[in-house]
């Protein structure tokens, strides 16, 4: 069962992969036209793959009338393969092209709607519009390379750590977590909504499995189109037992650290495709409580009422002063979830936290309460009815233990490892109450 | 900010990890009470935590008065800290036993309504009502683990091949793929549906990042309630470009035999509480085309009409001749989805495999067709209508290359790694037409 248009065709080699110094070997490489120039005696075209580009060169007298005609038959973005010759050469930045003695062209193209050369870049909706081809771009490749190899370091990361994987559910019967924003679905005939965060699921399952993370997409009905908000993103979830806001914190530097370390290092020829640097944060991250924030806004004229929560343009200030990772600690009781644990000493201010890169939050996490006493007052305290929260409150009546959590949305630290400004480039198909194709 | 509870408790050992040979040493765990007998002068506490069981041994005479009365009030399910000494003992199965000198009682606990010592098994419904508490069985967390490490060891795999992971979305603008058993969401007040698969989606990423994977949830509006399906399930997707079904059927056996291997070698505490084995099987796996399957079961005296489709009764009776892994491949056009290659030779067949396991299939895989016009034609021969689909084709206009792919169901490939016969055992917070809770 073998596809006719391959064949026993087989990739020897990624373009990146043919250097200089394999002059005279064979290779099979596979990709799509990018360019073409001709010269008359000669014909370049040069191959793209997801790696990067690799010239193969046509010299009219020397090559075969077949593979002459099919060389010249090639437009913009065909998909082909090539077999030929390795040749090093001074007239191409790489020192190196490839002589072809066979040419297989698997599929035509139509001229593309968008330069995905990048050299005249088109607005960012007509992109979107026209993504599968847009994704070709080398700089979106570089993106979402980038992205998955962030997203390996975390899990690396997670599971030295001893975290187990979980996949909680995405239906839920009822709306909670204040149920603001929740998309409702038809299923089998009655209402249900779609999980905003796996963040009750992951607090019950401490109870077993201890150390859980979860990375997965979930939803939110965000009415305000910014741009580092979607309706749909993905979830970097943790939850332990036995721990407290101090110990995730910690632990959350350190992977912070391992992330950019390992982008950094391990993503160059993307980064400088993106021409954007990964700096290796140093450890510990400043930690500012948030009675420390609203004094250094006042300092700087800006009066938030003590209690509230920090307006986006008022953290773009806060960026200013502190341009890299810092957490903002002891949020007050009004501006968080039921589910976080006051303080001892000062019940006014809780153990939540946020991890902040310039004025992006990036991770919200806390101690959570353990207590189902204390959870059922500030449910309560929120407006919110414990009735709905009937099965999750039943976790808690079996010896639940202290823990502590967080999440990191995915797009937003992509953003912090690209340097890409809207949350848009960073998805492969954003989704907002605008968009929901392709 | 340090929880009090905590204080500056800091675990030492998970109990697996407290050994005969460190008779003296001192060490603090943490866990829940599973069990406590009292002999008068001895109180023995057995305590639980992820990894296994301890034994801590409380004698009267030689303990302080402090400990006792914490000792004396512990109930099942409390979770808790122990400080104490090591001591080797003939009295325990694993020969170890730890002598308390501090106890810290984090949460009490309500008598459970399910004996989660597994002596008396409640029934599954019972059990998933009071999943938090149930998922605290020591068979339970074998299975969650197992299937962490299985989806580590895919992972691993995957990376080691070259594939990108990827994030498609969930929400989706039509009714693709048939429309059948979608579930529509309320999206900003208009109608969106949740995605079955990201079949369209990872077949336009191989134009730009050519190999690429996704695991994560997916949904189908299933009516029938088998034991075998949920509305809400974990797929693991992978297309790749310039390949065919051979290409992708040798990459997934591959893949079986490394995730076999890998959880007979590493879970066998895991795998020894379930009480079964993972055979790791052979290479390459046995190839039956859909035809020689049809002659096998006319041998057995059951016909099947020629185009259609396996029923699972059927399927039942092939599983007992074929007890392990086995290829079905060459399915008819009309037992397929349109998406699916036909046979350069022999049109009315596909290029489309399912893996089977016994008589569960546990992948369904295949070419895909790379040409806009067969795609357009297979659309309208399944009855549906192309301008749906009109975002997808649209990527086919620019050199979509020849590529294959396949889905496994993890809950399915978990089922088979840990012998659970019903797919709710093998999902956290299982979810079909009856349940949406807890």
């Amino acid at each position: 069962m073998n596809l006719d248009v391959i064949g026993e065709w087989k990739r020897t080699h990624y373009s990146v992969d043919v250097k200089p110094e394999m002059d005279g070997c064979e290779v099979t490489v596979f990709g799509w036209v990018q360019e073409i120039r001709d010269l008359g005696a000669l014909r370049f075209i040069i191959l793209q793959d997801r790696e990067g580009t690799i010239q193969v060169t046509v010299l009219r007298k020397k090559t075969s009338v077949e593979v002459l005609s099919k060389a010249d038959a090639l437009q913009k973005r065909f998909s082909i393969g090539v077999k030929g010759t390795v040749k090093k050469t001074d007239m191409t930045p790489r020192g190196v092209e490839v002589i072809p003695k066979e040419i297989k062209v698997f599929n035509t193209a139509e001229s593309p709607p968008i330069d995905i050369c990048g050299k005249t870049l088109a607005k960012l909706d007509v992109c979107l519009d026209a993504r599968a081809l847009d994704l070709c771009r080398e700089e979106n490749i570089a993106v979402f390379k980038i992205q998955h190899k962030a997203v390996e370091a975390i899990r690396e990361f997670l599971f030295a750590q001893g975290f187990i994987e979980v996949h909680t559910p995405r239906f839920i019967g009822s709306a909670t977590e204040g149920g603001a924003a929740l998309f409702k679905v038809d299923y089998f005939g009655r209402d249900a909504f779609l999980a905003q965060s796996p963040q009750l699921y992951k607090e019950q399952l401490v109870m077993s499995l201890e150390k859980v993370f979860e990375i997965g997409p979930f939803f939110r009905a965000e009415e305000s189109h910014t741009r580092r908000h979607l309706s749909e993103f993905v979830s970097i979830d943790i939850e332990e037992a036995f721990a407290d806001a101090g110990d995730v914190m910690q632990l959350l530097e350190h992977l912070m650290h391992h992330v950019c370390k390992t982008v950094s290092e391990k993503c160059g020829r993307e980064l400088a495709v993106l021409k954007y640097s990964v700096k290796v944060p140093e450890l510990p991250f400043k930690r500012l409580t948030y009675d420390e924030v609203l004094e250094e806004l006042k300092a700087k004229g800006i009066v938030i009422s003590w209690g509230e929560d920090i307006p986006t343009p008022v953290l773009r200030t806060l960026g200013k002063i502190h341009p890299y990772f810092y957490f903002i600690t002891h949020w007050p009781k009004s501006a968080r979830s039921f589910y976080i644990q006051p303080c001892a000493d000062r019940p006014e201010l809780t153990e939540g936290f946020d991890l902040m890169w310039r004025w992006i939050e990036l991770v919200s996490g806390g101690t959570r309460v353990a207590s189902k006493g204390l959870l059922v007052k500030q449910l309560k305290e929120k407006g919110l009815n414990p009735d709905s929260f009937r099965c999750h409150l039943q976790a808690f009546d079996y010896g639940m233990p202290p823990h502590a959590g967080w999440a990191i949305g995915l797009e937003r630290l992509t953003m912090m490892l690209t340097g890409k400004k809207n949350i848009r480039e960073v998805t492969l198909y954003p989704r907002d109450k605008a968009r929901l194709t392709p």
